[in-house]
């Protein structure tokens, strides 16, 4: 089940460059940065709203840290821009299985960790109508067995 | 003042099709669709969830109605994905020229008519990282004139 929109990732060149800009142009503020060398991505998270399921809606800055990395070849290719969009479930393992059970691929077996140790999954996006899809289930938020969840 | 993210723009080739992949997939239900001429597009608004200034975040599924559509240009080049990203605000008059201080160019002079009599503009994706942004006022927010909100 997805309870919000969890995020926007956005692709940039210079984290530094695109924190300033959004502070300048809306008053934005860097709520959570982190650098996740699984990913190879240095990030920096900007709270938007609240959201009625409890949690809350962010803008993901992302820079690359290495060249193999997914976001810098996303910028090689695409220059900077929107690269995914997540959306926030009480069950990751669960929703991911939902969303595979109607055909859609994964890009991993089972949840890695994302942005505040969060747990995380990816939809292919050439099965989402060109966009990919990050399916994220907050630290914080319950966390039932995906074996009694459905 | 932004309060909220109000959407992402999604572009698609098909927009029925676009309609049932999220509702099959994750159980999105259409809460408003339209055809707006004047920026050619036939759309579809999925709500996800309420957000703490009132409002709500949303899908907006967009599928042009003439070649010459921004949306049609953009499938051209890009294929089917995230098209631009929205945020909400009280007064789009005076977020847009507060925006526009810092250097930022707009799209529209004034804002025009967007979902649901909202008022909108855009900001230059130049201008922002790569990111097409969308500032929209609902029609039912607060409505100060621009001459004494700022």
């Amino acid at each position: 089940m997805i309870t919000r929109i969890d995020h926007i990732g956005i692709a940039c060149r210079d984290l530094d460059a695109s924190i300033e800009f959004y502070k300048t142009t809306y008053g934005f503020e860097v709520v959570h940065s982190e650098v996740n060398e699984e990913q190879g991505v240095r990030e920096a998270m900007l709270r938007i709203n609240g959201t009625d399921d409890g949690g809350a809606s962010y803008l993901q800055l992302l820079e690359p840290t290495r060249e193999d990395s997914t976001i810098a070849k996303y910028l090689a290719k695409h220059g900077e821009g929107v690269h995914h969009i997540a959306f926030g479930t009480p069950d990751v393992v669960a929703t991911t299985e939902e969303a595979t059970r109607t055909g859609v691929r994964v890009l991993y077996p089972a949840p890695r960790r994302g942005t505040s140790n969060s747990s995380i999954n990816f939809l292919h996006p050439k099965d989402c109508h060109g966009v990919l899809t990050e399916l994220v289930q907050a630290a914080d938020a319950a966390t039932p067995s995906s074996a009694n969840s459905h």
